[in-house]
């Protein structure tokens, strides 16, 4: 089978936006076409990754807005919802609309617009995504978040600080990123002084509230070869869920829907851990960023927070950089748009477009989290030139 | 390319329910699974149709909590809307998920849970899915059906009584479906006396609101012929959009969706309007029928209404059977499950498990509307026996 390649890429301004979703999908995804310089009338599938613009907005059938606005109409279209690992679900459904044959020219388009609702009115919307026996009785995701990270830090003698180091590193790289909500730099010391959100997680272990959209361009590599000398393939890519009720999993600390997609993304493509060169993890919360880690098999149980100490996710010096992008916790978490932001981040490191942020890599990595790892979706690229 | 094959097939009780979606949804899921002979355990990938659980029940992530509830995990998942049309889209999800070869074993599973709220407080949902310069100036679906029928009715000439003859004939049908919600005749003067909705069109002309699910299993024919000796095959499937703005199309008796996916269905399949044995039509109104009708070939534009009074789409003896479940004007319209209950009819017509519905069929027809034909699925399946 003819592997799918990905030939453009684009994402908006992070932050608070005062445009609807509608516009903000719209400017990423014309963006994006542009960057390809493929013609919105050539796109066959468009897939909007958005997990709530009902709740959020009172507007449902936005992908149709966005055909109508770019105009790709007759296009197909569809929303692609799978909680906060939405994006990473649309690369999955783009992959399989070119793999399958059905389209030779798909466009993904992730987005959400939150920053108009309250953050308590937007905590009652994400909390609505786990199961309603956890959430109705107050365990939302920074509930587990704190619980996990002080069961991690106590059972694998971790410090404290390790955790804080996370969020520095990618506040630190979301620093060259211009489309990052926040392009500042942060210490150790920002995180440990911070409001206490989830004891022991404070607020500088979470990532914002976030408007904002990003799109990737797919089609079969043929194709590809006909727009652009160099492009990216996706060569596996993989998802899986973990037990919705968060409290039935055996071990905290392995988050099960990690381990199996990227189980399955590896067999796909081929490679394993060691080969990746550059690395997306959803650092909704700092732990997340060490469970991913360890989930994938880039560090043992309970050690990733030693690598971080260690500086080898580091951007400029480290063996495997994570998060070149800012990741989550800087750059933002506009729920749909996430996951395909990641793939935007990989795309340009892949390609060398990714400027101050740039990284030597082949080959790019991943790792979309919905929920607590309810349902997670990973993702290996490779360069093609 | 092997072909994607459906090897069972269930829906729930069509009405008023009190369950919330996920019970729908598992229920149907399971049925599906028991009907197939296939086990939980087996299902690589989970569809959820669905437009808006968010909406109508506070709760998201409803695909994970049915994976977690019927004991699939950890399949992927993945939640698919396309409003009014998920559930067609979820068959679309579903043949490319075997398709592309990312699942040996895909379910989909379409539900709504709708009756709980107000017949206003629904419609505010559904009118969401339209484009704000209509609804927000109170032009909703029900508006633009009104005013087609009306253009219709004049300019071919056609009786009012003809509209009357679509919901006589599909609650004729529904009679004999357990499942649906109204099992019970009409005549055309029940039609023709109830209260007016948007002129020309009475309360008889619409569906009605409804709770419920359906589910169909994917599989790969080589699979499929390992658990069944009777099988149906997805031989065309195709989705389009149309203006997501109504009143820019050129001609409001032409949905430019329905005749975009159905073209593309007929050349995937090798079939086209005359080999068609029974068909499922959108009949959210019944002026839809008529629009279906003459988009998927069957008529001639502006002459559908002669062959519903001719009885050519009467169940027992007409040519063409249309809508032998009922059709959504009798079994019912829970958004997302719609779709996929019209693959079910389509599938047990095909492997003779229709009992008192049952038609002489090789191939069928479903054709799923989003909107006012802002998008529209078109899938033609054949009998594999």
């Amino acid at each position: 089978m003819e592997r799918v390649a990905i030939i453009g890429a684009s994402m908006t301004q992070f932050g608070q936006r005062e445009e609807w979703v509608v516009d903000l999908l719209t400017e990423a995804a014309l963006d994006c076409l542009e960057d390809a310089a493929v013609d919105a009338s050539a796109v066959e599938h468009l897939y909007v990754s958005n997990m709530a613009s009902g709740e959020f907005e009172g507007q449902s059938g936005v992908m149709n807005a966005v055909a109508h606005d770019i105009g790709a109409v007759p296009a197909y279209t569809q929303r692609v919802d799978q909680t906060s690992s939405s994006g990473g679900a649309g690369m999955y459904a783009a992959w399989q609309s070119v793999a399958s044959g059905a389209s030779e020219m798909t466009l993904l388009v992730g987005g959400e617009k939150m920053t108009h609702k309250t953050t308590g009115e937007a905590t009652d919307v994400i909390a609505s995504l786990t199961h309603p026996a956890e959430y109705k009785t107050g365990v939302t995701l920074p509930s587990f978040a704190g619980l996990t990270a002080r069961h991690y830090l106590e059972r694998f003698d971790a410090p404290r600080e390790s955790l804080a180091k996370v969020a520095v590193k990618n506040h630190e790289n979301g620093v060259d990123n211009p489309h990052a909500q926040f392009q500042k730099e942060i210490d150790v010391e920002t995180v440990l002084e911070s409001p206490i959100v989830a004891d022991p997680l404070r607020l500088y272990d979470f990532c914002p509230i976030t408007d904002g959209s990003a799109a990737l361009l797919f089609c079969p590599e043929s194709v590809a070869k006909e727009y652009a000398d160099e492009y990216v393939v996706v060569a596996g890519i993989d998802g899986a869920t973990d037990t919705h009720v968060v409290h039935e999993r055996e071990d905290p600390t392995v988050m099960g829907g990690v381990v199996e997609s990227g189980e399955g993304a590896y067999e796909m493509s081929g490679y394993g851990p060691d080969d990746v060169d550059v690395a997306e993890l959803h650092d909704m919360f700092t732990i997340l960023e060490f469970l991913q880690m360890e989930g994938l098999g880039f560090a043992e149980q309970g050690e990733a927070w030693k690598l971080v100490e260690e500086g080898y996710t580091e951007r400029d010096t480290g063996e495997l950089p994570i998060n070149t992008s800012g990741g989550l916790k800087s750059k933002g978490h506009p729920l749909g748009a996430s996951g395909v932001a990641q793939g935007v981040e990989i795309y340009e490191q892949l390609v060398g477009e990714a400027g101050p942020r740039q990284v030597d890599a082949d080959v790019g990595l991943a790792c979309n989290v919905g929920g607590f790892g309810n349902c997670v979706i990973t993702t290996i690229m490779e360069a093609a030139r």
